[in-house]
């Protein structure tokens, strides 16, 4: 379907069963992150699925292209990119699997249905809001704790996904302390950890979290993932990870 | 100091200021763990140290070798390693700087004084005891979480040590979730961490980790230890814990 392009918009082809993403190279871009976290998903056929705080919708456009999910919800705060992700989906035809909601998920019993979900994901803002000078200011809301912190992510994904229903999550090492705690705190179980170094020897900057909710403790830790190798070029498992190889046939 | 070598028991150079130790080659011996642990320990001059489950005795000699610790204890609950590790001490002629007590951790408010300590350190036992079919076996003991579990451990940390100060431990990343919630619910917060692969691809069989009591939330994750190469052989960052440049002069 074809649908408007604003201004400072652009379309991006997502290598992925011919997925395309509608971007805004002033403020809503995808990074890596969100790539790695909808690769990290494991999303069963007919699941339900919500992510939360979905900005450009990549995440569900991803879970889609790799999986048979029965039904993905984004939910998106801000109006502006919450419209920019409406058109993405309809731009790929695909409204009755994705939809994309205006809500704050911090309101989320209202919007959506409780201990209903199979997997709720999130990329949430990863800086604290301490001293934020512009709290109105788009990219501040991406990725400072201004609209909503990680407790209130954590507390929503529990609201959402029905007993043994998995969240995935993707943070900053710095912060882990407060993830498996509020993890705990409302019943969401660290099973499954995954480390992210920019490099061999350098210190992870982004982890990757499979909870389980009401699931007993025991934790495994993942192989590292490495994002550049040591030529500077991405290693093969990021190419892989980019790659439509790990896509299944619709 | 010449003292009495019994039968299994070898004499070890530490490499180490000319620090010998006494093992047992029928189950008291040392491990990587141990000596990746007391080099991990920050231990300023004049601290006062204590080591809970100290085996040998390895953790307080090395800190010895490269501390001007006012004086180190070592907290051991089985007699024969503790009457071991008493002996290595006699032998090094260091009994005003090393202290080594037999005595149970959960008991340690009547052995040593509380909310005085600087630095406590522990490798305690890694494996939950699930079943342990002969509870009085000497490796058990050092292994398995027969006499203490973890909790013990960090309940004891937290009553020796005075505010701010700091506990040192190694223990298994599948323990993580439990090592980060025992720490809050006992005021020690975690403050630095330290992953410790195998070898570059394989995920973290160890973890050290440093507490502050009553410290903030502020988790820092440090670069990986790796501990064998691609070539098999030590990393260069192994070869130089394990030498003797890291040690102050005496």
């Amino acid at each position: 379907m074809n649908v408007e392009i604003k201004e400072k918009e652009r379309i991006d082809d997502l290598q992925l069963k011919g997925l395309k993403i509608i971007q805004n190279t002033d403020g809503f871009c995808f990074g890596i992150d969100a790539v790695l976290l909808a690769n990290f998903a494991k999303v069963k056929n007919k699941a339900k699925v919500v992510d939360l705080g979905t900005g450009t919708g990549i995440i569900p456009l991803i879970i889609y292209g790799k999986s048979n999910a029965e039904k993905i919800y984004g939910v998106e705060i801000q109006e502006e990119v919450f419209e920019m992700a409406s058109r993405s989906v309809l731009m790929n035809d695909i409204k009755d699997n994705i939809k994309i909601i205006n809500a704050d998920l911090k309101d989320i019993k209202e919007v959506l249905p409780t201990n209903t979900f199979d997997v709720v994901t999130s990329n949430p803002p990863y800086m604290h809001n301490d001293g934020i000078k512009n709290p109105n200011d788009k990219k501040m809301i991406s990725r400072h704790e201004v609209k909503c912190n990680l407790e209130d992510v954590i507390k929503a994904a529990s609201i959402l996904l029905k007993e043994r229903g998995k969240f995935f999550m993707i943070h900053r090492p710095t912060r882990l302390i407060d993830i498996v705690s509020l993890g705990r705190k409302y019943r969401l179980e660290p099973k499954l950890m995954r480390f992210v170094h920019p490099k061999v020897d350098k210190a992870p900057n982004l982890l990757l979290v499979e909870f389980t909710k009401g699931g007993r403790p025991d934790l495994k830790i993942m192989d590292p993932l490495y994002v550049y190798g040591e030529d500077g070029k991405y290693t093969e498992e990021i190419i892989e990870i980019y790659s439509e190889d790990r896509s299944i046939d619709k």
